[in-house]
């Protein structure tokens, strides 16, 4: 081929690399002795400069740590575990805001320093990245003891028996233990999320207005297409059998987002898939876009569908990249509008280091599948904007938040919206495929 | 002094231009005639790019139209009336929302084009630009027939017999028409808003949570100073004396918002005027501060209190402008942190227009006032910043965001944040300053 093994072996090492830094960074400035959970606020130094915890970012923080504990070898350290139960220990005790329209399985978006809701999102996703910490702590923490007594806050018998007849139903041989409450709530709080999101929405707390026209918002089937992921991964054919339908329907849902006669993707679009009206109607996030991806080629792969990897790779990977990518600066744009009009979001222009992860994964993960040598030089060619422009070499980390001339405009680590997860996740994918892509090399 | 009074003439003759090109901008942009009301979202080439009407700026159009029409000469035409007019019915037939937590007085955030409520914010600011919209509305109007039957959709007799009394209470000697309706819908969602403020938010529909720290935002006091001059401004004692302790109110709340040993502006405090925590706490927004610095001026000038002037000139105008003008690329950043943190707003290095429009307010208003040089020489920096970036010679009208350089960034002349409010209204002002300026000196 083109590209040398040479060539994929140092991309490889230095990816190596860059994980290790950023776990490191993490590990040393992140965590709150005092009150468990994990500071988000992070400054390029490293100090923290709002003690604020974030709900989303908690959730996948514990995610991560967890899924390098169990997956890489390098990770697979107490001290790493031990950080991941303190922030599912956080989460479970303060995450869930009783009292709210949605029962009790509502999520805050952000806590103090001690647990205490700040806000409450009108959305799925702080309950999306709970249910995504819990499956995959429940993964690491199955052969130890925990304290189930850390939710009976609120837990009540009658969700007690309810819960335990399910989860009898799931999981028929394994011993009730932490396992047990951790996978308990992740379904529960799953059946939840699947009734808001496909029969209800009303319990989000969210008034029904005339004027707002029902919407697909790509985020929406993506995030529960990655839950759907989380929960079937490796697990029997009963559970398997049990999400196979809702994948498949979140498939649909994100492929309603191909718009314009197979032209773009557009991030809203109608319920039943045609297209909306106005600045919201032509919104496009390519990075989003790329993101989504990559988790239609994972389930591409699942399901031996190779129809759906050919449109994952065209629809999804192809056309978002080619309006995305700035021909002049390098990097891709944050927000376009599919007409050309100036998107209305300030910071359609900027460089955000997350499309670029999400890039990454995508066209590395579309080569391994089809050896097509242009997706390959896709990602160098992200490869080399992201790595010349978000590490921090001298303090470890990424920088976030680029202009569209590729200059930091933002200079912490760690913000409401960024925590350890795009990178680390990005990272360790990239490392996992070019291991097996060496693999087969040699 | 050391500035002519060519300079001054040239000056105003520039301001008076840019005024006209902008109301003319407006005038042929941004009607509905199909629907009334004002299109919001414009394109720098005068193009509707999404037809959706946010509440805000309807009611800030209809002011603007009808606070030139009255006190204007050359805009004291017919065809800028019925435009006022016709945003007033709209906003009075579809801005109130029925059936939220608010009650009657509860008005959407954004509507469609016909109408319909797309998003209801859970603040008070819709409100607040109702009732400015309706106050200047019915100075204009008091002498025309309106139609009372507009409003009868949401106007139970109950309402109507206590708003009846309260304002005749108010109004003893004036004819019961179309300045009643507007009078009495002005007077009755300003009381309402009092109480949000004052005494139970709830009724906001925002849940109170536990980690959510009262707070005292500086928007809310400025907006309501903003219109106890309204109301008052050349009415009657009663009225005046009605509004006077709400008034002196606002002041002390903003005048909490001096900080750090009286060095720093910012824009969250607690309610007892201590400092919050983390980034909310530290948070700077410098034209917010200078345009709370005129607010005060205004006010102190009213009073006659020497001692708020000197505090407005001291505190509201230097300190935000020192550290808000932007030593290297000139203009005012968006949002600092006062402890030099990188704030976390992803646009706080992006030049606005409006902190420029509110600082050539600030600064020709304390000259007038105090004739201190120095405040004029301030003047003249914004201004030539200003004039240089934001006009667009080619479509008339201001670009509305720059980025750090001062390059245009988003190119559209109205957007959900933009409308024909802070550039007519800073022209408006400076040019009726200079006149006064001029008048003195010849």
């Amino acid at each position: 081929g083109m590209t040398s093994v040479i060539q994929l072996e140092e991309c490889r090492e230095r990816i190596r690399k860059e994980l290790d830094t950023v776990v490191d960074f993490w590990l040393r400035y992140s965590h709150d002795p005092d009150h468990g959970g994990f500071f988000n606020c992070i400054g390029r130094d490293g100090k923290v400069y709002d003690d604020l915890k974030y709900v989303w970012l908690q959730g996948r923080q514990v995610w991560m740590y967890c899924r390098l504990y169990r997956t890489v070898e390098r990770f697979h350290k107490p001290e790493i575990l031990e950080a991941a139960k303190a922030g599912g220990a956080f989460l479970r005790r303060f995450a869930r805001v009783s009292g709210g329209c949605g029962g009790d399985w509502k999520c805050a978006f952000c806590l103090t320093r001690d647990g205490k809701p700040v806000k409450i999102q009108r959305t799925i996703f702080s309950e999306c990245f709970y249910i995504l910490a819990m499956d995959e702590l429940s993964r690491v923490t199955g052969d130890t003891d925990m304290q189930v007594g850390i939710i009976s806050k609120t837990f009540t018998l009658k969700t007690f028996t309810r819960s335990l007849f399910c989860l009898c139903s799931l999981q028929r041989s394994r011993p009730l233990r932490s396992l047990f409450v951790q996978s308990l709530e992740a379904n529960q709080m799953m059946e939840q999320l699947i009734y808001w999101v496909q029969e209800d929405a009303s319990g989000l707390g969210r008034p029904q207005l005339a004027g707002d026209a029902p919407t697909n918002n790509m985020a929406v089937p993506m995030m529960l297409l990655c839950l759907v992921h989380q929960i079937t991964e490796g697990r029997g054919p009963d559970v398997v059998g049990k999400y196979r339908k809702l994948g498949c329907w979140c498939v649909q849902q994100i492929l309603q987002h191909i718009q314009r006669n197979g032209t773009a993707i557009l991030e809203n679009v109608s319920p039943e898939g045609g297209e909306l009206p106005g600045c919201k109607g032509r919104l496009q996030n390519p990075g989003h876009a790329l993101e989504a991806g990559w988790f239609l080629l994972q389930f591409s792969a699942e399901q031996s569908d190779q129809v759906l990897q050919r449109t994952a790779i065209n629809k999804y990977l192809k056309l978002p990249f080619q309006d995305g990518w700035d021909k002049k600066h390098g990097g891709l744009f944050y927000f376009l509008d599919v007409d050309k009009h100036c998107p209305t979001q300030l910071e359609w222009n900027m460089k955000l280091w997350w499309p670029h992860c999400e890039a990454l994964i995508a066209f590395l993960m579309a080569y391994k599948q089809t050896k097509n040598p242009e997706l390959l030089q896709r990602f160098f060619q992200v490869y080399e904007y992201t790595f010349s422009h978000f590490p921090d070499c001298q303090g470890g980390e990424w920088f976030g938040y680029l202009t569209q001339e590729g200059k930091v405009a933002l200079d912490f680590k760690g913000g409401p919206f960024k925590g350890f997860f795009h990178v680390p996740r990005c990272l360790y994918m990239c490392e996992s495929i070019l291991d097996d892509l060496l693999a087969e090399k040699t």
